[in-house]
């Protein structure tokens, strides 16, 4: 998606370690009017596939989600994250390692809002795939089906996206990121 | 708003301890297109209130605060809690007690994306408004206007939605719980 590439190029800031910053309109402050453009956009990517819901997981893939949901007509359901483990608790439970904090740590949802439906899995970030196995596994426990997966910025140079695609996953993302320098930003082509 | 109290009285679980259960419409599974309805009726509320900025809390506040900001054409950002402190941070913050884990946590909100602006509060829950000041506190720190508060379901019976009104904020609660009992509800006229 152009207009993505060109406002991370604008508003993006490049810190050590391969972070990216965006800050000022995906995942602190968030660019609304652009947001609902993702989301038609994801919309229009998916439209052949029948997407009974929409899945994220807590926090900053909320926003994509809800406006891609609302383009294609269908809740969102947003996983919890480290939820103290309760016995009387219904729910789906998967445990992502997460590479950026170096611990491990469960996705739950709740059993009265997924069941055997078509889910797209939508996330703001794509770096080693870690939190979408994640919620794959919970769509599968589920018995639901994994329509697809969408991200707004991959980070190609990671792997996690191309390792889903191998697997014959449905995987877009808006921007993909090939090369990541302190000056200079590389995008798939 | 009459169609979210149908939507309580219909989809809504009340737990023991005075506890609304939403999962299934507006805070784990959320219903989009109605969580739009909501934002179009914030937005006519606020309309002649010359609003800036959304500004909620993350999570479960973030939908709505979203279709609120995508009905008025503003930014929206999302206060991050429980941040580890570090100096090098540019950030506003506040200390917000939780009654409901009994605890203190820290809200943050980066100098870069609040300045003097006129910025409206918004949430899911209402209770005692412990929230909703740690925010009101942010917005001054940055130099800002609260410009007003809305939640979606105010607990009227816990008296902090009441509290600030006193003190002359406006506050708009899209569906006001004044009694809440085992087996009933009680909405506020």
């Amino acid at each position: 998606m152009k207009a993505l590439e060109e406002r991370i190029l604008k508003d993006g800031e490049v810190l050590p370690g391969h972070i990216l910053k965006v800050n000022r309109f995906l995942n602190h402050q968030v660019d609304v009017a652009f947001t609902m453009e993702m989301g038609e956009e994801i919309a229009r990517l998916f439209k052949e596939d029948r997407v009974d819901k929409v899945l994220t997981i807590e926090t900053s893939g909320i926003p994509v989600a809800f406006a891609a949901a609302a383009a294609l007509k269908v809740p969102m359901v947003f996983a919890k994250k480290n939820k103290t483990s309760n016995v009387n608790e219904d729910v789906y439970r998967a445990t992502v390692h997460s590479y950026t904090h170096n611990r491990d740590y469960d996705v739950v949802v709740s059993k009265d809002v997924l069941g055997a439906e078509r889910v797209l899995i939508i996330d703001d970030f794509l770096a080693n795939g870690c939190a979408l196995r994640g919620l794959m596994e919970i769509i599968g426990q589920a018995g639901g089906e994994t329509v697809g997966c969408v991200t707004a910025i991959e980070k190609g140079f990671q792997g996690g996206g191309d390792g889903l695609r191998k697997e014959g996953i449905k995987v877009e993302s808006l921007a993909i990121i090939d090369e990541m320098t302190d000056d200079a930003l590389k995008f798939r082509r």
